[in-house]
């Protein structure tokens, strides 16, 4: 059994009890013990035996655009075919169109093993998902009917084409065009960039979700619609879309990021008029919170290696003495630093998969509650944690990665060693499904102060009760859980007021605010981690466990008390300092 | 002029009056401020106008090894012939052997145009000063006359043969033999790797600089020697040394990292036997001043980058209301946390700008000074400065260029943008010359411990000193430099004791005790920009550096702090996990 499959039973069986709480949700046969581990165990199999070995092939080759078709890796279309033949794609799908309806969470035990074993490869079948959940949530029977299939048996895939040029962060800027056909389809015209999977040779079809704007639409966002535009449309002809470039970047070489042209493309529009931010938000923030688990789970890719490592690498001598007196040198594993950066990156890796399982038991809720006051429960904490869990992981886990590279010492740098990939394939979560500022800004001012502290309220009340099963038992936990409680209230209510003066307080703050909350977070998930395992302290995977707990709250939160002071500086010494001199004269001159 | 042309100005002249320094040294003509504005401005003419077009060339080409021979990518041969031709390899150089016999800071002044253009190049002839120095410190006379005016005219090139396959950090353990000859010089075979510009085409031969064990050596440093063993031998004949193979890495690919094997190759040995070590620390102390400064370098690169778009992409509204409201968005740079993150990046870059020439100023001391005194009190800053240059600020140098990325969003990630470049090639720089961990354990064992707190009494008297200075011009900066003052010293006294206890402590607070050595460091270098900025707080530029030095001590120094309480947490939480449950297994199986 690899390392995170024994963590993920952990949390699965131990913690969160997945066969409960699928139990407690409105499913007709919902999956028990049995069931979970097998699927599992079958994903692990399955992207060990075929996902694994292609993933510096695929780094190595990249993607290759020829005559407007790419071509992808060796490897990796016989591996897309294979995981078609295994029914995965269909995994969490609506049963009325060939789907096997488990929960959501259930495609975070997928994603966790795909992502882990070639990120690059995984996107493709990952961007389908979010374009299945979009026309599940908003497409007619009909828009159902036509894509829902295909998209579930993995026949077609999907993207999302929100960017544009001059439209990243700032989506309501896109100018691509819709025009009503005189058969009730729509004319789309312009130009996408960054689309990851956009263009391959894996699939039959894909189905891209654009986002475009009617003439008379309003300025902004919110004159924005959705559309779904098939690169071969439903009578089996070509459609107006072409892939004019492909992307050099820093790392997901497996995956082709492509500008799409849309010339007079035929689209069909997804539920209302000018809704199409709205939809988007439905699909991104599921989205979101994957992201947030990519970097995990690169960043257990990373640890795997360079914990190997640390126990075969023989440098240097224990500073208390020879522990391997009968070789040339000890392993590397006896420095207490080298030590220290493994149960960094372990503090990170199983604190943030416990994160992302316990937001994947929300996301479950908030669809599958049986009543509307557990869905609005779950959705309140939901939207709480959904930008802490992208904005947050990618940081932690990319830092992570860097600290496997750097327990390698100069042997990290090298590709073949195979940890230099992960540093550079996980630099794009800090970046896409919105970057880390992005994310702070929601969180703080979309989830945090325009909801009156909802999420956060609501989440300090989980903390309270966490605190109260540590007493007695863990009072270490429960006093630094109780800290953290009051200070984050604290912090948050006098924030509020100096944001209502002075609205720039809001970014100056939001992303330490993102850092502090992150940290806060996976204390909850540490300490709930550790109330299981301190039950069975004897046992040595528990007792890792509560020593990592431990760990985490004495050596990293810590660094939580640093933001605090930073955020609490304000927005002066940010905004102070002339434009010239910010940018050392750049600000004068053009470009 | 370029930003950091400028910035350089204002340390070279106005913070830390270099000729005023260079004529208090033992100098026949110490340069005077035309001499030194000249070498800047054609350094940085040179690296514009030579290097940064070929930068993401090399990148892209990177080295080619075809039948032992190494090409490098286009126009690097060019560049180092107009660099030669230029004189440029002997600004530093004694002057009997064809150097232009500038002190050694100058050198740093050379090394951040080329540095700042393109790492991978400024690598091939930064390695040949390494050697030059080793030769003028401890070669003899005749070695002085067969190596020194080739590789002072640049027409040869050096390296450093240190490491080998299982002698990376513990050189201790290198296996390369040495055997006498009959003729006085000896044989040399063995294999080293991860040798820097090992093999190329730019120069007609090179010089390596060997470390290898005679057969009746004692075990471990001890028992090194240094050798020269040239590509080309002194009669003109090959030598047996050849090329094994070039690494693929994740940066720096214009600079071939060779695989070289040495196969009773003719070396001539330097200084005495078994005295390697020692010779090579001479060395390499003055390489890690260089390699921390490579990061800043990298850093400026990027910054230049960032802020260039933060002016010109627009994106959002300010919350505080439109900056720009004729255009369709305002420039990012409006927004509080662009700015937090363009300021970062100055604190770090401009702070450990001047904390590079703060130390270069040492080693002319160290080197020139007119007495033994002066002499021996600048080693003893000098020693202790230099694992925080090349530890701490290769730490944060790569987190700043990081930072710059950030500010691109998704563009950043694109090859085109140049900034991911960046990323890539400075990755290295926290891993060789000595990887973080051993800085910070040379930093706290070697030079803080051992030494009993000696160039920590000495920098903290300087500190001292400024914050006299600051009172009643900068009464929060006087407070804040007390503070640090008071807290290093009673953390280290605490850490003392208890590292008497028990050895692994010194491990385990190593790397924190670097990280708040380093935030203190540069606190120091602010605050000393900043009292001479407030002389003339009206010029937009001084004005800058006053808003970045309360920014950096506002919203970057409390990170120190976080360090502290990590440090104090003490090695117990780093050591009583078992190894099974830190490593998830791995301790228990073969690999």
């Amino acid at each position: 059994m690899t390392s995170s499959a024994r963590d993920t039973r952990f949390l699965l069986f131990d913690v969160f009890d997945f066969p409960g709480h699928y139990a407690q949700l409105d499913i007709v046969d919902p999956p028990g013990e049995p069931l979970i581990s097998a699927i599992l165990d079958e994903a692990q199999r399955f992207a060990d035996n075929e996902l694994a070995p292609i993933n510096s092939i695929g780094d190595q080759q990249g993607c290759r655009l020829e005559d407007g078709k790419v071509t992808t890796p060796d490897g990796f279309k016989a591996a897309y075919k294979l995981f078609c033949a295994n029914a995965w794609p269909s995994l969490t799908g609506d049963t009325r169109y060939g789907g096997q309806g488990l929960p959501d969470s259930m495609s975070l035990v997928l994603e966790q093993t795909l992502c882990t074993a070639n990120l690059a490869w995984a996107m493709y079948p990952g961007l389908s998902r979010g374009v299945i959940e979009a026309l599940e949530s908003h497409g007619s029977d009909v828009d159902k009917q036509n894509f829902l299939p295909r998209l579930i048996s993995g026949e077609w895939t999907g993207t999302m084409c929100l960017t544009e040029p001059h439209a990243g962060s700032d989506v309501g800027l896109a100018k691509t065009r819709a025009r009503p056909n005189a058969d009730g389809t729509y004319a789309i015209s312009g130009t996408k960039i960054f689309i990851s999977a956009g263009e391959h040779d894996l699939a039959d079809n894909i189905v891209h979700l654009v986002l475009a704007r009617f003439d008379d639409a309003p300025a902004g966002t919110r004159g924005i619609s959705m559309f779904v535009v098939p690169k071969i449309d439903l009578d089996g002809r070509p459609n107006n879309v072409v892939c004019g470039s492909i992307e050099e970047k820093m790392g997901i070489h497996g995956n082709a990021t492509c500008e799409l042209l849309f010339d007079v493309a035929r689209g069909y529009l997804i539920g209302e008029m000018n809704q199409g931010m709205r939809y988007m938000f439905t699909m991104m923030n599921a989205a979101r919170v994957v992201v947030g688990f990519q970097a995990i789970c690169l960043a257990q890719a990373a640890f795997d290696k360079a914990a190997r490592y640390a126990v075969d690498r023989l440098q240097m001598r224990s500073l208390s003495g020879p522990k391997a007196p009968d070789q040339p040198a000890d392993p590397i594993l006896v420095h207490p630093d080298v030590r220290r950066m493994l149960l960094t990156q372990k503090a990170v890796i199983e604190g943030g998969r416990a994160l992302v399982y316990f937001t994947g038991a929300l996301i479950d809720k908030t669809e599958r509650g049986r009543d509307e006051t557990q869905r609005a429960e779950a959705g309140v904490l939901l939207d709480f944690l959904t930008p802490i869990v992208k904005g947050f992981l990618t940081e932690v886990g990319f830092d992570a990665i860097n600290d496997a590279v750097q327990i390698f010492g100069g042997h990290g740098f090298i590709a073949e060693t195979g940890v230099e990939q992960m540093v550079r394939d996980a630099r794009i979560t800090l970046l896409y499904e919105g970057t880390t500022q992005i994310q702070a800004l929601d969180l703080l001012g979309r989830k945090v102060l325009m909801k009156q502290g909802a999420g956060l309220i609501a989440f300090g009340r989980l903390m309270e009760e966490l605190a109260g099963e540590c007493d007695g038992k863990l009072d270490d936990l429960a006093a630094g859980l109780r800290g953290l409680i009051k200070e984050w209230s604290d912090m948050t209510f006098a924030l509020a007021a100096v944001v209502a003066q002075n609205p720039d307080e809001l970014g100056a703050a939001s992303v330490d605010y993102l850092f502090y909350s992150g940290y806060a977070t996976l204390a909850y998930c540490w300490a709930r981690m550790a109330v299981v395992a301190a039950a069975d302290g004897e046992d040595p995977f528990m007792a890792g466990k509560l020593a990592t707990a431990r760990f985490y709250f004495k050596r990293v939160l810590p660094r939580a008390g640093a933001h605090k002071q930073a955020l609490e500086a304000g927005a002066d010494v940010l905004m102070d300092i002339s434009d010239e001199a910010l940018t050392n004269g750049a600000s004068q001159t053009g470009h």
